[in-house]
């Protein structure tokens, strides 16, 4: 098993090319086009070892599928389709070529499930394993959704369920026991280690939209930082309230009952990394998107300056979302 | 003094805002528009401490312009204009606030001075002060920059002299003895810490090309990797070979006689990050660009498969360029 030192700068970009765009790779700057009518959608994130992964909880090929799901999922929290991503790896010397690899590995198996290709990277010396992705998409400007454009009588939908990611990081960390039934485990797992950006749920959601009609106003956001988080980022940018019904927000199968429904609501509220869409739709948008199963209701925008969960003993709503510093 | 540990992440977030462009920070994505007829040029740089920078030779705000440099110059080397930058950010908890602040100060005034600003970002902890930043920039189709499109023939060129940021960074690690001038320390080591992305080189070129002409091919790339490094770079994406002629290369003033003319000839081929650009061009185009004092000829494209250096011991030029691993 070579490390990288082992196999040399230059050898490891050979080996890291077949991974890449052809054709990309080989001048300072990648060249994509964006179509007439389109805007480009930038963002990037930074995942680094012992902060976002470890060996423990996350094999290399959920590491590179997960930091390219993260930022996938918000350019489709914008509305928008990918274009492809750039790659910046700082990595340890004596990291195994086949860590590498699988990440890599990783890192493609989610582009070509839902578009884009690697068009650019760096790669450094570094003492942590450190991947930044830097993901590029389009949308048509007048499809872009915003935070800032909630208003009161929104309805406000959820895209799936919420908790999943960080009951299977607790089974990861040997936090839940073990007589969790072998479906549900890995169900768990796989929503930790193999999140999915809704690309599908934004689609499905524009066939909703006659062509010839004005594009509604849509807000919203991915609930990568947690339910909560979205519901208090999209009130605080729109200076709006909502009103969330506990009993709505749709939970995985059996989390309640294998946890207690303190623990799995807390879960889907702050656990994060459910990578879900947070939308606010008009009322008769929002009633046929939850028809077609993509999404359910839990609430409405008010004219409030609160978020306040009916049902729940924390009104108002809390920040306590995770943090770095 | 506070460390952003004890400043916390969300107000570290709000102390960052002014620096980034108004409306860009809020939502998961930013949106930029590029022009009909252009493509966008995307490029990206990992910087890491200790390895690319470290206190000793390079305050923060020198970090910050640096890192920006860099990116800006592969935009200007593939013929591109600035649009906006991401910033990823890796620190340790420690990191005093006025390390960040003027590392943000020198990214800003970089932005300033060349175009573009920042237009998005993360924020993380790590282990090591970690840079990584991706440039977005456009460029009509027809007027980008490759490193595949040299043919025999073309003429040879470069923006400026080279070996001034070894220099300088000779100066800082305390490799050159003291009693060199200061005006000639201070360029040196100004060169190191604050290169130019060579933009008005680009501007001036193009303005010699008529408009009603076809743009005639150009090739080149930036010398960030050394003269040499961009050199063999470009010859072998164009399987063309080259003649240069050593007494050619433009020396910073001075450098020849304060470190011998072995030294000074090795620091230009092989010192690296002096951002000039590299180019081969049409003769005739080549002689105008020349005479406008903003480039030197060094040498022809030749159909040979190697890169000589008329003059020079070692012969044919080595790959000699920084490894990570």
């Amino acid at each position: 098993m070579p490390t990288i030192a082992e196999i040399g700068e230059l050898a490891l970009i050979e080996r890291l090319k077949p991974f890449c765009a052809e054709g990309m790779i080989g001048d300072d700057a990648a060249l994509i086009s964006v179509d007439p009518g389109y805007q480009l959608v930038v963002t990037t994130d930074v995942l680094v070892e012992t902060v976002h992964f470890s060996d423990r909880t996350t094999p290399p090929f959920s590491v590179g599928w997960r930091s390219v799901a993260a930022n996938l999922s918000d350019l489709a929290a914008m509305g928008a389709t990918p274009s492809g991503i750039t790659v910046g790896l700082g990595l340890p010397g004596e990291t195994p070529w086949p860590w590498v690899e699988a990440l890599y590995q990783g890192m493609s198996a989610c582009l070509q499930a839902y578009g884009g290709a690697i068009i650019g990277g760096d790669l450094c010396r570094a003492a942590q394993r450190t991947v930044a992705i830097t993901a590029l998409g389009q949308v048509r400007t007048e499809h872009a959704i915003r935070r800032d454009t909630a208003v009161p009588g929104m309805s406000v939908v959820v895209t799936g369920p919420h908790g999943a990611s960080r009951a299977g990081l607790a089974l990861l960390l040997g936090e839940l026991a073990a007589e969790i039934p072998i479906d549900l485990r890995s169900a768990w797992i796989r929503a930790h280690q193999q999140p999915v950006p809704r690309f599908d749920a934004i689609a499905r959601l524009h066939q909703l939209i006659p062509p010839a009609e004005n594009f509604p106003p849509i807000a919203g956001m991915d609930s990568s930082d947690g339910l909560a988080n979205a519901l208090l980022q999209i009130s605080h940018s729109s200076k709006v309230g909502m009103e969330i019904e506990r009993s709505r927000i749709p939970l995985p199968a059996y989390l309640s009952e294998t946890i207690g429904p303190e623990t799995a609501i807390d879960w889907a509220l702050y656990g994060g990394e459910d990578f879900e869409l947070v939308l606010c739709l008009p009322p008769d948008l929002a009633d046929k998107f939850t028809q077609t199963g993509c999404a359910k209701a839990i609430g409405t925008v008010s004219d409030t300056e609160t978020v306040s969960l009916a049902g729940h003993p924390s009104i108002p709503l809390a920040h306590q979302s995770f943090r770095h510093f």
